[in-house]
């Protein structure tokens, strides 16, 4: 079954409009930023669009350069806030198959420590660069064909 | 012992330099994207700016906001590309800690595929909202004495 991805749905649409709590660290025109109801450590926030996106095609690319600025600045206080933080990750899962469970676009901002339990678990390729020059070339066709 | 975190020492400059090679995607004034050479699947890229900058702080703020610009189009283009992508996923690591092995920040744009084998394993904490208002409260706090 799809998934709702309604504003009506949506609890980030919920809590920008004050109906649900949140612990909110910033906010502006564009954006707001608030702590993960379910964080890898303490200080894992999202900054999210003030607007309903379900996906990264929906968001309008100001807003999506907003959400990496407004990261940044998250980093830097993460890191100056006292709460334990010897690295960030940025995250962010677009579909449902990259494990996006919020329909409404997320850039989670991870504070990482030492043997914090967290990691990725990817399996490695070791492509050819003939295989590599294949892929980059796929993907500028595709980028020669956006519209706009 | 510390990373060297130099120019001289840096593959993404010498990318950028032209001195070694690469399967280059897109090119602006600000940013440069290119094929990961240890993909998690066929299409995995990454966006990294001309100017070397070890992290999130060294980088300026118009430069990560064209990063993340430059990673919603390449999404679409991934998307639109025909090579296999489900769903993609942004991850930037900034510190030794956060997994950084490359000391020139870059977002890594990767195509997501079911049953892929990439996955985040985290063990999520389900803190108090009074635990979370605190942490709230110091990044806040942090935030408004940031420079700028």
């Amino acid at each position: 079954m799809d998934p709702d991805v309604s504003v009506a749905a949506c609890p980030f649409c919920q809590i920008i409009a004050g109906r649900l709590p949140a612990s909110q660290v910033y906010a502006d025109d564009l954006v707001v930023a608030f702590m993960d109801i379910r964080p890898v450590n303490t200080g894992h926030l999202l900054v999210v669009p003030r607007l309903h996106a379900v996906s990264l095609a929906e968001l309008a690319e100001d807003t999506g350069a907003t959400m990496f600025v407004t990261g940044q600045r998250m980093a830097t206080a993460l890191r100056a806030s006292g709460l334990p933080c010897d690295g960030i990750n940025f995250f962010l899962a677009d579909g449902a198959v990259a494990g996006q469970e919020v329909w409404h676009v997320h850039l989670h901002v991870l504070p990482r420590l030492a043997d914090d339990g967290f990691r990725l678990a990817p399996s490695f390729l070791s492509p050819h660069r003939a295989e590599l020059d294949a892929a980059a070339e796929r993907v500028r066709g595709a980028l020669n064909h956006l519209p706009g």
